[in-house]
């Protein structure tokens, strides 16, 4: 059973913006590779192409606070802890820790809630469905109310 | 005095995914482009480059629930109310409305809250410092506690 | 008919990095999007989804030029030309040029070439087809051999 | 001394859009990203900001040729190879593979030309300078005219 997992990702030039910093949709494409790379570790996908259907994981629901600017070439330890599960639906913690210092820096936190979805192919509308079992049946609400924050700067 | 923008937007082809929709993080990008255009419809920018310094106004939080997917070409009005107002800070509450059908539909609802910081030239940190006078005289808090939701549907 | 279109369009945030201009990749998204606000204007779509079948239009190749860079907030005209014209095919010339100046300067050039494609649903594969008519019997290719270029500064 | 460089990198659920396979501009993401995993390769840096300047390796000229899409999950091969070195340029040949099938499949080609800038603090235009010692030492044009396809399907 999994109910958390850890993605490293660098900042790359293109999610800079002008400021000289990640802009700030940028986290949420890193919160989505990370999440993405937890199905695929459990050996699913978060969107798959059958013959006769689509399935697919949509956000319902997003957020993010920015507590201190990431640069170009920062390495990001996206870590994603599982909150909430149920039979169509998942919902997330994120933590953004700034690696490469002495001790890595939470730079953000965000949640995410996923949904399963459904549709046939030609069909317009998706319905919302059972998860895979590959992730019904893997992963589980995290046990601790908190994975503990991560700071920097002295001791 | 300016409390509420509404900026229009179609949803691009870059804008959209995999899934035929637009992208979760896209409806980021189209938040802050209307709160850009709040700032500019007001004779200020939400960036500025000045001989000594550059000033810019980036996110401390951002959240959105989507309620429904939006697709290629759809023309969305992005509607922004000021909900919490400092000497430093802007807290906004947006609603997104699909146009186009008999009447608008609203198909997400965000908030972000966004912070006045500048910086000297080869300074690399930031400092919270006050809104340029065009926004801090010219933008107060929406004073209804609800601009009212949008429905779709039969009337 | 018709062989050339403008598109206007402002630098928004998320254009830029963190060199302070926009992203050499974003002019890429500018022309995708005067190339779909040109067939929006014949009244046409790039992207049509029937009930049997999805029609679109994909790029097979394309290039750009940058010849001065672009910041935040600067409005771009991107200038589109029919330089090629077949029934499965279209191959436009483009020109970036940046207004608000005392005339517009030519900040970019490029090219591309896109097909005509259909796929039925569930098919996972493309195949090369004919224009739509709106299309087909509007768009003609340019008389000039050359728009003419723009230069900013002295006259 | 080094003249090419590989790069993987697995298509994520944000570079594609409604077609179902990646956009076309994700591919000009994919090449700078390796671009820059080349210089890091090297014990150099595509952006450096130093107390009295800042430096850039900004994109004069690229381009690209669609041979096949590629779509979500799908893992690249990003192969770039020096084809032209100056004092302060350098031109690249790009050539992406799908993996993952029995052998490599070549799904797009393109190039790029990148100088090397330089500007102080505070000042807004950049002037073209020499590339840093560590690329400009370590970099060569490759000695073959061409790295050699790959092809997909029946050997």
């Amino acid at each position: 059973m999994a109910h958390e997992f850890t993605y490293t990702r660098r900042v790359e030039f293109a999610d800079t913006d002008a400021a000289g910093v990640a802009h700030f949709a940028s986290f949420f494409r890193f919160m989505e590779e990370a999440e993405h790379a937890f199905y695929r570790s459990l050996g699913s996908s978060a969107y798959r192409i059958e013959e006769d259907r689509v399935e697919g994981m949509p956000r319902v629901s997003v957020s993010c606070d920015y507590l201190s600017p990431v640069r170009y070439d920062d390495e990001l330890a996206v870590h994603i802890v599982v909150r909430e599960k149920t039979a169509k639906a998942i919902g997330y913690e994120v933590r953004f820790d700034r690696l490469g210092g002495a001790e890595p820096v939470t730079v953000a936190r965000g949640a995410m809630k996923v949904v399963h979805v459904t549709r046939g192919h030609g069909v317009r509308d998706w319905t919302v469905t059972e998860l895979p079992a590959a992730l019904l049946e893997r992963i589980e609400v995290a046990p601790e109310p908190d994975p503990g924050p991560r700071h920097g700067g002295a001791a």
